[in-house]
């Protein structure tokens, strides 16, 4: 079983991901061209919230500090989201179906290494929140109408993994808590190797669902 | 009893108010000094959506289309709040406090004049939550540190108010129904004179209990 730090750090970035991904989210929302797409994207971050106060709680629960959790990751997320902010509001879709996504799958990958109730709450958590359904259905409309976009939008998913993957990597190099209970969880290096095989993949399947190839 | 119309236009008008303030607090957030700050406006921001999903869903209810129903209110209370657009933390904070609590006011007043379940609705997502403590405790502190910020933030105020009038006057002069459901609901000009007499002696005790007289 990890440390209770470690637990408490690994919740401490998942709340500040949440927190951020409110923040970001009703920040594009403001890129929606009409008032429908506009209260869509503020539901999502409203829903984020409420996530980040579920996390918020059971980090005091277990003794700490949500702030303080929160702190060493703020850069790391801010950095992500600087360099991934969207320019349309296809770009921001595409981020809060395919960005989000890879960030859930990531924690619910990682949840099955802590214990079970911290566990479930982390799986409760990161729900799909009709994101898919919703991106779906604006990319694949907006492409229908100007196929020439579709390109620039793979181009688009492309990045958001990368610097997900990038910002991920910084994280895991500065906080040897949840480095080893990373290692610790998969078993050993090639347990990490095949935890990012299957997140790559589940990237693809994403991608492929919006009707793009990687 | 007002026309179905007169009622969907009131819930429109809240609706947006609820969406704008969503949006508006949402990055209000971004302004606050610490992460216990963001998170506590953030909070409010969360809250304000959950209000306009409530009110957007009886808006259907009644046959009507939130969209729709809340396009003829966009305009005013976009240059309300481009208007009183916070440029300090505190700004933030005091508007949050006294602008939403001017409105609150308003639309529990307009409440007794609509449909018995419409009207309990309209009491029960114009809820408090939280923020006069919040923002008496906010600025309390920064006052006590800094007792020449005191008539800045007073200043202020008066502008929140002013600016929630004058807006307000517009929406009305716009839209006939709403006139009448306020002319209608408080008897007669007299009573309109009351209503806002009471609005406005209102505004002042929440002034004062954040240290301002008027």
């Amino acid at each position: 079983m990890p440390s209770d730090d470690a637990v408490i750090d690994l919740l401490g970035a998942l709340a500040y991901g949440e927190l951020s991904a409110f923040d970001h989210l009703a920040d594009d929302a403001g890129l929606a061209p009409t008032l429908a797409g506009r209260v869509r994207m503020s539901e999502l971050a409203a829903t984020e919230f409420g996530h980040y106060r579920q996390l918020a709680d059971r980090i005091t629960e277990l003794g700490g500090t949500p702030a303080e959790a929160m702190a060493p990751f703020v850069a790391a997320l801010e950095t992500y989201h600087s360099i991934t902010k969207p320019s349309t509001w296809l770009e921001s879709v595409v981020k809060a179906y395919v960005g989000y996504g890879i960030a859930e799958d990531f924690y619910r990958e990682v949840a099955a290494f802590v214990p079970d109730e911290t566990g479930k709450l982390i799986r409760d958590v990161l729900t799909d929140a009709g994101r898919a359904e919703f991106a779906v259905r604006e990319v694949q409309e907006a492409v229908a109408e100007q196929p020439s976009i579709a390109g620039r939008l793979a181009l688009w998913g492309r990045r958001l993994v990368g610097e997900a993957i990038s910002q991920t990597q910084h994280v895991l190099a500065d906080r040897d808590s949840l480095m080893l209970l990373l290692v610790e969880g998969t078993g050993d290096l090639t347990g990490v190797a095949a935890l990012i095989t299957r997140i790559t993949d589940r990237h693809g399947e994403r991608m492929a669902s919006l009707g793009m190839n990687e």
